[in-house]
């Protein structure tokens, strides 16, 4: 086991993880930039050390920094949280040349599935489900067409140079195909001098649900049930929970297989998450493949009673996996809420400041990831989530009303969150129902997506 | 189900209490005495009434203030937590010629095991087993001698009218029996102006071992595994956990079912805790059965998975137990330490006081029970209990890091507290090694106890 890890990372996923190695009498060293000189995970690690300015690029984000430090703290493998470095194959690939474990698959892999178009191809290989389509360019309206109908509609008619929803069209039948196809076509010649053209099946009102995926060195891959995501603002989540209320149980092993399918197909070593839509007809499709401990993991921590940091350190330390697939079991249900420093009048912004009091829910169920604190001043550099806020109970229904009742509970003063949005969410009866998809936000808050 | 529940009690448990409800949507009444303005639990109930002054006799303990409050108020049921009038026979018996629900058993069963000589009794009866002796007073040595024989030794030699150890002696054979005898029947006489003795069975290091019981109204009982609350000062459980490191799965269902047999003996209906002494030789004997909710329930709700107070008011609203005995899981390990306002430099008086700055540990499976906040005032008039911490892992290994983790990222400042005694306790090698009995603190720590 190791030693000292580093932890390249800051706010509540630092401390996480200082705590999971303190829990396994594993040393911990922090690097902080100097904006985060009082920050938690700086003052809770054993060692702690500044590694540069405020700025990413400078700190969190300089490879060579944290290597050197690294070195000098004489630590023996880096955690790298998510985000920042976390999916960075070239600092994987350091790592292993200055002889540091990278807790998290190897740059090969890494570079494999951060290639959306080579995750997709290794994906169909393996007899993983891809969103039909997308994989020929079209140029004429009459090729576009025959590959409309092959696919079968609806279908996103897409610009290959396109973006920011300019060159995109939905089809619903051929009635109105030729006429979409053509505005999209001549959207892009004007936008983008281009008239290369993609016809891919269009998933409507899609859930986003991932599956947890953990594999250790010795080949065993397993995966521990979904986590429903949808609830997204601009393509950010906002609350995730686990299970799925649109996943039976016999739904949930046919996708798990073919998640733990599409793991082993590219040889994936580590904590890792597959990423589908799930269409109204319980279709599902490969979306991609997160190759890091995803920032909802708490949820499937909650239902299945395992440590998915502890894992990962187990894992990158060459130990076997601690359970197998016939020990998982999904128990009861748990949502997390995001906390973020938002400003709700101003369009939800970032807002950063000084935090003057803190006050948690608690009790049964009840649990916080944070890195905030009294007097704590939130740094403007930074991403807005100041919290996860997630509870466990012994079914949905008593989930919503636990988390209704702590956000009732939360107090943060001093800046603007979105305390009362998560509450809101919360209160509606379409989520109370389990009826969302990743239109539930801009369908039910439209003022919070303007 | 009920409407409106008034809970008669303050502090973390009324706190908990007010959880519950909210959870399963009853509204919530609290009481507070003019000290607890301010007290959390006073803000976080829907509704919240002021029934006297500070001291108990005025407010909390005031039988006739708190039905008229119940009744002003329309609440249709009480929870009288722990403590307080919790096992007070004639409230309970009040609360029901008043129409309304006391949450717990009812006022014959309160008196019944409340009578340690009739508890006693029935347990006989019932073919619990109790420590042995001490039923029929002696006066002379030879027939005191017959009895020693009969129970077998050691036994403890006890004055009728003793106390503070006086007319006390233990005995370890026959041949030191007379002489102990005599002496304490002496200092009976010279102290007393008695010479009526009893001899009982003296067990040597007991653990405290407890069985949590739930029992509905239609008739069944189940028990939910054992606390072990061994780690005590001067009678006080300072450290609870679940569980015991000294009980095999085949011992727990042995005690399980006598704790079961106990509870059906007396008709007995909501939770309830049967009270064991555990010898080195693993013995067990009835010491007493505390008819209410206890401190320390978060420890069995932390490897059961149930919810205790939910629990107790479905009983009392009629509803039948929602597991049965087969459904009873023990999952990890769960441990709990009472956290109080006690100043160690002052022999732990309790010392109340503001509270200028509070900061939770949190993370995976941390729990907090609490009522304290920042600029809280702690007052003078109740007992010094500020929280409970309660961590759960999957073995004590784990459990006893991660609260040691915990414990080192709690801040309370403003007042003296017990963190650090307790730190200590777990950083013991006697504790870790899980070789605890009741005289763990006056032998590790005699500081603690002077």
């Amino acid at each position: 086991m190791f030693d000292k890890i580093l932890i390249a990372n800051r706010g509540e996923i630092a401390v996480r993880i200082i705590r999971a190695c303190r829990e396994m009498g594993i040393k911990t060293v922090a690097v902080y930039s100097e904006a985060d000189r009082e920050s938690l995970h700086t003052l809770l690690a054993d060692e702690a050390i500044c590694i540069g300015p405020a700025p990413s690029t400078q700190s969190y984000l300089n490879m060579e920094r944290i290597l050197t430090a690294t070195v000098a703290m004489k630590a023996d493998a880096i955690h790298p949280g998510f985000g920042f470095l976390s999916e960075n194959a070239r600092f994987a690939e350091l790592c292993q040349k200055c002889n540091i474990t990278f807790i998290g698959p190897d740059a090969g892999i890494i570079n494999k599935m951060g290639n959306k178009s080579e995750a997709r191809k290794t994906m169909m290989e393996a007899g993983v489900p891809v969103v039909p389509g997308g994989k020929e360019a079209v140029h004429h309206v009459e090729e576009a067409r025959q590959m409309a109908e092959r696919i079968g509609f609806p279908v996103m008619i897409k610009a290959s140079s396109g973006g920011g929803g300019k060159g995109m069209r939905i089809s619903r039948s051929m009635e109105d195909f030729e006429a979409n196809f053509k505005n999209a076509q001549m959207e892009s010649i004007k936008g983008f001098s281009d008239d290369t053209m993609y016809i891919e099946k269009y998933i409507e009102k899609p859930r986003h649900i991932e599956f947890q995926i953990l594999a250790d060195q010795m080949g065993h891959v397993i995966h521990l049930g979904e986590r429903d995501c949808s609830i997204q603002r601009r393509h950010q989540k906002v609350l995730e929970e686990s299970p799925s209320a649109a996943i039976s149980e016999e739904l949930r092993q046919q996708m798990g297989e073919v998640a733990v399918r599409a793991a082993k197909a590219v040889g994936y070593v580590n904590a890792g998450t597959i990423e589908f839509l799930l269409d109204k007809d319980k279709n599902f499709y490969f979306m991609e493949m997160n190759t890091r401990i995803q920032v909802e993991h708490p949820v499937t921590e909650m239902v299945t009673g395992l440590d998915l940091i502890k894992e990962q350190i187990r894992i990158a330390a060459g130990e076997p996996l601690s359970v197998s697939q016939p020990d998982i079991r999904i128990s009861g249900h748990a949502i997390e809420c995001r906390i973020n420093a938002e400003n709700p009048s101003k369009n939800f912004m970032p807002c950063p400041g000084l935090i003057k009091n803190v006050h948690v829910p608690g009790g049964n169920g009840v649990r916080i990831d944070t890195h905030i604190y009294n007097d704590y001043k939130v740094p403007a550099n930074y991403d807005s989530m100041l919290m996860k806020l997630i509870v466990h109970g012994k079914d949905r229904t008593e989930a919503i009303a636990k988390m209704r009742s702590a956000l009732g509970e939360l107090i943060i003063e001093g800046i603007e969150t979105n305390i009362d949005f998560q509450f809101d969410i919360l209160s509606h009866d379409a989520y109370r129902d389990g009826d969302v998809d990743t239109d539930f936000i801009p369908k039910f808050f439209p003022d919070y997506v303007r």
